[in-house]
């Protein structure tokens, strides 16, 4: 059994009893052993963290994104959606090999360890290597290989979710989970969506889906089924007696937040993308206040273009602040927890996103030594309002230290960009 | 003479002409006094940087912050205005020493020069212990002695503001200008405003204002005086024939639009405060397209939380996305424009914020090296969209070298962090 201990350290628990304390937490295989003042476990074989001047708190969920398309990151910006969609990023995805997704998605990992990032919930094809780098990285994940039920592939993308599913679900030591990813209402009609829903249910796997995200989405949809998205969902029972991770939910009423709030929906909100592609803003205030389940996602590094839940934290924070002309929405503890706890519940995770004995141990401590976080009058504002994901010093995952002074342990670093930059300067020249 | 080669970087001028190349920067003096391919300068004392894998441009400039108020960073959040300034900003800004506001500004240079701004506007108060602070440390500053026409104090602020000016007007090898600080519309009254333009004219310098942050702020005015701020500056003759940087400019009309066009107004737009305190979306898409002076700011510490200038960009240009429902809106060029360039325009400053030879060598190294800027498809996306301020390695202001590798030059960072910290910590007691 190894252990780790982190000694006189800020802690966070993001239990919502205590805001901080100053304490030491003991790691002991892949959980949290013990949380308190001057531990002194007696394990031979322990790992020691000095926490002087830094902060503890659970690690990042990224409740939603691609991660290999951190290769087309800067790859056409500032147009719009559709353009955007068919002259930049469809035809390039065409062209994306199975070595191409892996390096993606190393980089994208690489990207999401370094800035604290601990669990991220993927959507997107040849996941066999996607779970690949997970497996190598030792991050914890959510995997979804994305499914489009029109076509002539719609069949083909049922019987390789099921495999990946088979094949998957619950390895890398339970790092990985899976869930079917019916991409979207416009991409996959309703009796896919049963096919769909049936196969979940004898997989025992939950469902992860992009839902009103725009409003042409939501014209679209009313005009063809005679009701929005959501709606249609419900309708179909899509949210009735399985989890389902439901990307986006900008444009909604508040029927249609009450529907998502009784069934449990998570919802992973994409500030930063929502905005740069200007599909709208979300009613979060308002599904928060509701009581509505509310993690934080990053989508693909294309719209984003990094991948960095300290930032994604702040924009949320900021944007609905003056969306709703209410400077006291959406507090910075409110979104912290958006970002950890409540993203780990948004995922189906339990024993993830949060600091207490029996916890999963993904933990992430913060450098508070800097100029932009002097000085320390809230480590919780500091955090959300202040701090850069470059700020964050070691990452530890599933009880294992992945990050140590930023340096990366269980990943090359120059490979992967040597990696990353060659496939991705290749990849916008290929015919 | 003294000589600064950067050799084969990827150079971004900001001429409008040409939006990137590889090449080489020679510095003489506090000059830029050659770019091109492969210069070989015969310069005995040169320094020479080496430009592989970094970006270079003109250093930004933070059109609008408090600088000493970062001793305030994060000490009340996610509070309505009045509550925060009555209850938490007053009340401590009473109790500031002249000792603070050095060790206050001292810590806001560190992290603004360590996030690649060479330059920033000021308005606070005991200005002279900014300017020593400013030239000491190298970097440019527009810097304003800010003044209440109320009460008792309002005639010994325009006594302090002309001596202030006489002092450091220019001074610092040019590094300091100087503008007169009348705070605000509802803060200086007409006639008081009258003898600010008088004594602006006396001295040959332009004035820093606040201007239409708040719905509050015009509808008093318009209650007060039957007409808006803006309408009410002008009819006083405040942005006739004197350089004027109005600092948000939020609540505008199409007509109070023109008015500040057709005056040259330098606008310091400022997306983050004006997001977390709920003040509103200033019509940014708008003036650019008409014509208007527009700069960036990040406004003081205590309401951001930092002074990031690459935050603050990459805010801008998403938040008025979203707004206007455009994606097309404030491409990355146009706001790493306000950033640096047109930020320069803003504070009245000739010479500054474009990379030419003639140019004051205020120039940023930006490490490129880095996961989440890989690959490159696009390095203004790259910049706007994707990076963050610890990517900032080198930086020359002036012509000299101030940051070197991320280590400080002109300061000594843990003297400041200490002293901050104690003083910020010291000062929330203080009764």
């Amino acid at each position: 059994m190894t252990g780790l201990l982190i000694k006189n350290a800020l802690i966070l628990p993001m239990n919502k009893e205590t805001t901080w304390f100053q304490g030491d937490i003991y790691v002991e295989g892949n959980s949290i052993k013990e949380v308190g003042k001057e531990l002194s476990p007696d394990t031979p074989n322990i790992t020691i963290l000095d926490g002087q001047d830094t902060v503890v708190l659970p690690g990042f969920v990224n409740c939603h994104t691609h991660a290999a398309m951190t290769l087309l990151r800067s790859y056409g910006d500032d147009m719009p959606l559709m353009v955007w969609l068919s002259q930049r990023i469809w035809p390039r995805e065409a062209h994306l090999t199975e070595e191409d997704i892996y390096w993606g998605t190393m980089l994208s990992i690489l990207e999401m360890i370094k800035s604290g990032t601990t669990c991220f919930a993927d959507m997107y094809f040849y996941m066999d290597q996607v779970a690949q780098a997970v497996e190598e990285t030792g991050i914890r994940a959510s995997l979804s290989r994305g499914m489009i039920g029109l076509g002539d592939k719609a069949e083909l993308a049922l019987r390789e979710s099921e495999e990946f599913v088979q094949k998957w679900h619950g390895k890398a030591q339970g790092r990985i989970t899976c869930l079917l990813g019916p991409h979207a209402p416009y991409t996959c009609p309703p009796d896919y969506l049963k096919e769909v829903m049936a196969l979940a249910d004898k997989l025992g796997v939950g469902l992860h889906i992009h839902l009103a995200e725009t409003r042409t989405e939501v014209e679209d949809i009313q005009k063809q089924y005679g009701m929005t998205p959501v709606k249609l969902m419900d309708s179909l029972g899509l949210f009735t007696g399985r989890h389902v991770l439901a990307a986006h939910c900008v444009h909604l009423t508040p029927e249609e937040r009450a529907i998502l709030i009784k069934h449990q929906v998570g919802i992973a909100h994409n500030p930063e993308s929502n905005m740069k592609l200007a599909s709208g803003v979300a009613p979060i205030p308002e599904l928060v206040k509701e009581g509505a389940r509310v993690g934080l996602g990053t989508d693909g590094a294309a719209s984003n273009n990094n991948l960095d839940l300290l930032e994604e934290m702040r924009t949320c924070a900021l944007l609905h602040k003056v969306t709703t002309q209410d400077p006291t929405v959406l507090p910075a503890y409110q979104v912290l927890e958006m970002a950890t706890r409540n993203g780990a519940q948004v995922l189906g995770l339990e024993k993830v996103g949060l600091i207490a004995p029996g916890q999963k141990a993904d933990l992430i401590m913060v450098d508070l030594h800097k100029p932009h976080l002097t000085p320390l009058h809230d480590p919780v504002a500091n955090l959300v309002y202040a701090a850069q994901s470059s700020d964050v010093k070691n990452v530890i995952i599933d009880g294992k230290l992945v990050m140590k002074d930023r340096h990366m342990v269980t990943m090359d670093e120059e490979r992967v960009i040597y990696e990353a930059r060659k496939r991705g300067q290749d990849l916008v020249t290929r015919q």
